[in-house]
């Protein structure tokens, strides 16, 4: 992967991000937007979206505080995105977790084309299969994939990419990039980023900067933006045990080294492989 | 009281807790939720509170930014939890400085049973005495709790906890936890805590992890809660002292004390009284 | 200026703060004015907006997240404040972005008489001339305030003023804060201010406790606010630097130094000059 190309294309035409998200964390995602060098906009209101997502490069829609009015909005924003070209992202936060998400979810992947769809394992199972294992807003541990059931979810995720058109990516432990051909595994992060709200969130919101800035590459930019939030995770937590703080402090500096990160950094500590 | 296990209970099977709550502070309390050893959830549209409720330990209910389309989630999301014997926290944030904040508190009252109620003492005479003396989200001064009317405001407590069969819990410069028969006054925290938005939110977040995961020792959880969110408040404050900063960063310190603290700490560190 | 009243006026009465304001921000900005020495509240449902506003010395309108539901709230809010002489502070984030939000800032500006009306210059023009420069929330390069086109800008401002009868604040690399006779202009700031979300709603909610605290001076008062922010997004620029961080810890660290903020810091530091 070019990290050098992908992660410059969002500094150099800073792409404007248009955000229907959660408000839990929606300020962690507009810091790392910016940390990354594109720039937010977060507007949910069914009579504007369709003109922010015109004046945007791309949509990143975000279920994790759904509600009637903002699933509306969130489908309007969606297909003026598709018949503008601009990518879309959705982040199915709690699928399976209930039928208004669960259906909400299927709702917008029948009126939506997504470019990535981005999950733990739980929320994409739910997705596909219409498994309901999901509790809560983390993944179900029954779902965790390991070495050993990795080529299995690899075969899945592959699968379901064809299906879907779009990229299928999932995190948790290991982390999973899948287009219809081609997977990307990766390796980097750290077990304590769980203890942060939002990581999910950010991430989505990353991938949604990098695929905006590198519309032809959405494959290696969906695993840019995994690999990026990994490795500032492993490098924000050596920060929380030397100033001996915790999970609070650990969220800004994850974000604080997004706003660092250099391709040089990243190709140094990028732990990858394709599959 | 015996933080070990209190604490411990925590961590040993995180409790997942739903919260309807306020969106100025909701970022903090996930953090702090997960800080303790907890999983938060956000869920307010009526068509899923229930369901999210039922995969929940408790559910947390904050009126801080209240509307006609949540207090109806509340409602439905606290019956649920009722019904499933869950335990219910709420926090009425501002109870007495609008119609709108006493009434709901008022409904809410009438039909959810609470295990605990926390606020401060302007808000919990509002809904004891129908008093409307909360000006703004602080508590009114002539309302504050001296070592001059402990005794009194005890009995009230005492009285008012009888009375809704909850746990009564007020903070401030002197906390106090009371059942029908029996009060806990709390001396830990520290004056600058009140510079740092949601505090109290917070801490009512924390008390529903803790009373999620020890459910027939509901004072004493409480308690525990409170002593806890002090005593971080505490050290928290050494650490604005040491790095010379300031509120933000001292919101950041107290949800991090709260993820390093451990019972032995817990236990040295208390400044507790039972009355 | 006399900083040292200005600031003081703030500590010696703490105003309370009605914020009707974004889901993005908002945490921030409860923080922002602690910090400052005031006390926010927040609070958006248009059966409270006015008694809410009427226990409050000032109200601070920012459209960031608007929706049909919370404009109704912000113009009964408003009509309020103005009978009750409360100072207003309109913040037209993304003024011109979109119908909504321009046709919105036009209803609001019809309808309430604002003390400050604060925005980029992009947002500010579509105010006064139906320009449709914005481009996100962020001004449009094309609109830059230079040294070059300085004159004719406070020509501009000081003309928008005596039609609105309002102090006219736009801020960017440099401020100019514009009643009908007499312009303000601020060189302090940091170029990396613009990595932080909502340090423009900080800004606003600060303007707000100030003018709050200076009804007979708001011209001096938002000044000082301005003034004040620019200065802390130095200092805080420095603990960036010396502790090697990013744009999250930046946000902590511009809200820590107006908590540190002292009236004879802000004499030595502030760069401005009257027009």
């Amino acid at each position: 992967m070019n990290f050098t190309e992908l992660l410059n294309n969002v500094k150099a035409t800073p792409p404007l991000i248009h955000n229907i998200t959660n408000y839990v964390t929606v300020n962690d995602c507009a810091n790392i937007l910016l940390a990354i060098g594109a720039a937010p906009i977060m507007a949910d209101d069914i009579e504007e979206v369709e003109e922010i997502t015109t004046i945007c490069s791309a949509l990143n829609i975000n279920i994790g505080t759904l509600n009637t009015r903002t699933i509306k909005s969130m489908i309007y924003a969606g297909i003026k995105s598709n018949e503008l070209n601009h990518p879309v992202i959705l982040d199915p936060v709690g699928a399976g977790a209930s039928k208004l998400r669960t259906q909400t979810t299927k709702e917008l992947l029948n009126k939506i084309n997504f470019t990535v769809i981005r999950g733990n394992i739980s929320e994409i199972k739910t997705l596909a299969m219409g498994s309901n294992t999901t509790l809560g807003v983390d993944a179900n541990e029954l779902d965790t994939v390991t070495d050993d059931n990795l080529e299995e979810t690899i075969t899945f995720l592959k699968s379901y990419s064809q299906k879907t058109k779009s990229i299928i990516a999932i995190t948790g432990a290991i982390d999973i990039i899948a287009s219809e051909h081609k997977a990307i595994v990766v390796r980097n992060g750290h077990p304590e980023m769980s203890k942060v709200t939002g990581t999910g969130c950010m991430l989505s919101a990353l991938i949604t900067a990098l695929v905006a800035a590198n519309p032809k590459d959405t494959l290696h930019a969906t695993a840019t933006a995994i690999i990026s939030m990994g490795l500032c995770g492993e490098l924000g937590y050596e920060s929380v045990i030397a100033n001996n703080t915790g999970n609070s402090s650990y969220r800004n500096y994850i974000i604080d080294e997004i706003y660092k990160l250099t391709p040089d950094s990243l190709h140094k500590g990028a732990r990858y492989e394709i599959r």
